[in-house]
C-alpha cells in the first residue's frame, strides 16, 4: 500500500512538472488567460516650441502659429505587485514602438510579456517618428518657394530588398539562413510597420536622447532597453546623465560608444549587448559586433561589469535582428528578464 | 427592537448608495482599481507596395525598393465577458490615435472607458499619420532634383493660436469660454499630440475608409465612433459596403454627407451626430451643426433613426470641440455608452 501510495504521488508530480518547462514554472510568468495591470495610458516626454509662418502649404490651413516639436510619446502599463525596476524599450530604424507589440504573426510581443513579469513597462516612439510629430515647416518651405529644395529634410525608408538582408532573414532578399526564427510567411504584416525615418534631419544627440533622460529620474530604477539604431541612445542617455538607469540592454546596437571614448560612465552599472545569429556571415553586422566587444573590453578594463553576449552562446539558435519578432522571441525574453532579475536590484 | 434593527438597515442602505452615484451604481463600469483584458495587441490593415527610387535622399541608405504605404495601425483591447459589439475610435484632423487614450491632465481615456464598459475597442491611427506610415518619396524626388519643388506634399500642421478657437477652447486666443471643460491648464501636453497631417495628399475616399470597412467585416457589429476630419469616414465605410457596422456615432464631424446625397445606406442604422457646447458662438461650427441637422432630417425622412445631440441639451455644459479630454469626458463617455446600449444590440 505505501508502494501504491509513493507510486501515485510520483505519477502526480510527474504531471504537475509536465504542464510547464522547470524554469517556467519556478520564476516565469503566466503567459495565457486575462491580463490585469494596475494602470496603463500615456504621455509626452521632450518637446521644443517652434513658431512658423510655414506651418501649412494648404490654402485651407492657417500657415502662421506654433507647434511643437522634439517631443517623444511613451506608452506604459504597471503590474499589479510591481518590481521595484522599471523597463523602457526603444525601438529602431525606420520603426515605431510597435515593434515591440504583437508580432507580425500575431503572438504576445515583449511589451506585454514584461508587464506578466511583473515590470511597468514603458514603450517609446522616437521623436519625429510614430506619433511623435516630426515637423512639417521645411517641406512646406520648400513647396511655396520660400527655400531651395535642397534645404528639405533628409529621409529615408527602407526598402524590403535592403530590410532583408540588413535584418539577417538570409544573405540576398527572398533567401533565408538555415533555421532563421523569423516569421517570413508573415512579412507582409512587417514590412508595414516600417516608417520614414527623419533620423539624420535631427540634431545630436537625438532628442529622444534628454527624452529619456526624463523618464529615467521620472521612473528611477530603469533598464534602458535599446534597439539596432537606437542602439547608442541608453550609453547617450547615461553620458548625460546615470541619474535612474539601472541598467542598459543594447540589443544589436548599430555602435557601441568607442573604446577610445570615456566609458567611466558605464562602469558603474551593469551592462548587456546582445546579439543573435548569423553575424558573422554578414558584412554589416560583423565588424559592430567587433566594435562592441572592443567597447566591452574597455569597460571592463575601467572596473566595468559590461558583456556582450550571442544568443547562440545561451542556447538560442537562429534569431534574426528583429529578435524580439522571432518564432522564438518570449523564450528570449523569458532569458533577457533571467538577465535583468540577477544584475538589477 | 425591531425598530432599531429596521434604522440600522436603513442607514446601511444609505451608506451603500453614497459609495457610487445612482446611475454608476446601477449599470456603469468600474472605473477604479486594475483593470483585466482578456487580450491586447495591435496589428495593420489595408496598404499597398509602392516600388520607388526615391526612397531616400541620404547616402548611407540605398534610394531604390519597396515600401508599404496607406496600411492603417490598430490597437485594441478585448475585456473579460465582452459585449457582442465593439466599438472603433478613430481621431481627427492633425491628431493620432492618443486622442482617446489618457488627457493631456492625467485622467483615463476612452480607450480605457469603454474596455471597462465591456466592449472590445480599437484605436486607429489613421493612413498617413502616427504609426501609419507617411510616403517620403515625393519628398526625396523634390530634394535630389528628380521632380520640381510643387510636387511636394500637400502637408499642414495647427498653430495652436488656431487650434484653440478651432477646438472651441475660447473665442480668441488665450480667451476662455465661461465654464469651458478643456484643461487649459494642461494645453502643452494637448499641443504634444499634433501631428503633421497629410490629408490633401492622400486618395478620395481616405485608405482609413477601407481599412475601417475591413476592421468592421473581420469584427462583425462594430460601432465606429468618429471626430471632426474623420466625422465622415463611417459615413463613407457604410456608403462602401454596411457589412459589420452596428452604428456610426459621429463627434462634431467636419461635415456630414449633403442631404442632397442618396441616403439610403445611413437609414437601417442608428447614426447619432454629437456636438458639445458654445457652437453658436463658432463661425466654423454653427454651419457644421447646420448641415448635419439637414442630413439628420432627409435621413429619417427616407425611414432613417438618425439624430443630432447636443451635449448642453442633455445637461452636459461647457464641452469644447475635444469632448473626450473635457474635465466631464468620462461623464460624457457615460452618456455615450448609455446610447449604444439603448440602440445597438
Amino acid at each position: 500500500m505505501k508502494r501504491l501510495v509513493a507510486g501515485v504521488l510520483l505519477a502526480l508530480a510527474l504531471v504537475a512538472c509536465q504542464t510547464q518547462p522547470p524554469d517556467q514554472a519556478a520564476t516565469g510568468p503566466v503567459l495565457t488567460g486575462p491580463l490585469t495591470v494596475a494602470s496603463q495610458g500615456s504621455f509626452f516626454l521632450g518637446g521644443q516650441d517652434v513658431r512658423s509662418d510655414t506651418l501649412s502649404n494648404s490654402a485651407r490651413y492657417e500657415p502662421s502659429g506654433t507647434i511643437t516639436n522634439d517631443q517623444v510619446y511613451v506608452h506604459y502599463q504597471t503590474p499589479v505587485d510591481a518590481k521595484p525596476a522599471s523597463i523602457a524599450l526603444i525601438h529602431g530604424c525606420c520603426l515605431t514602438g510597435k515593434t515591440w507589440e504583437t508580432t507580425p504573426d500575431g503572438r504576445m510581443g515583449w511589451d506585454e510579456y514584461f508587464v506578466r513579469s511583473g515590470y511597468p513597462t514603458y514603450v517609446v516612439d522616437q521623436a519625429s517618428r510614430g506619433r511623435s510629430a516630426a515637423t512639417p515647416t521645411a517641406i512646406n518651405a520648400a513647396k511655396v518657394g520660400k527655400s531651395p529644395p535642397d534645404q528639405l529634410p533628409t529621409l529615408f525608408a527602407i526598402g524590403r530588398e535592403n530590410a532583408w538582408v540588413n535584418f539577417r532573414f538570409g544573405e540576398r532578399y527572398g533567401e533565408v539562413f538555415p533555421g532563421m526564427q523569423f516569421p517570413v510567411e508573415a512579412q507582409a504584416e512587417f514590412w508595414k510597420q516600417m516608417v520614414p525615418d527623419w533620423l539624420e534631419s535631427l540634431p545630436t544627440p537625438n532628442p529622444t536622447v534628454p527624452a529619456l533622460s526624463e523618464l529615467s529620474k521620472r521612473l528611477n530604477n530603469t533598464v534602458l532597453v535599446s534597439h539596432s539604431q537606437s542602439g547608442i541612445y541608453p550609453f547617450q542617455t547615461v553620458s548625460l546623465d546615470p541619474a535612474g538607469v539601472a541598467a542598459i540592454v543594447s540589443i544589436e546596437p548599430g555602435r557601441c560608444p568607442a573604446p577610445t571614448e570615456d566609458v567611466r560612465p558605464y562602469v558603474k552599472l551593469p551592462v548587456l549587448v546582445l546579439f543573435g545569429d548569423y553575424i558573422e556571415r554578414s558584412p554589416r553586422w560583423s565588424p559592430r559586433l567587433q566594435g562592441c566587444r572592443e567597447f566591452v573590453d574597455a569597460t571592463n578594463k575601467a572596473g566595468g561589469r559590461a558583456e556582450v553576449v550571442l544568443l547562440p552562446d545561451v542556447g538560442f539558435h537562429g534569431n534574426s535582428h528583429m529578435l524580439m519578432q522571432d518564432r522564438n522571441s518570449l523564450e528570449v525574453a523569458g532569458w533577457l528578464r533571467q538577465w535583468i532579475e540577477k544584475h538589477v536590484e
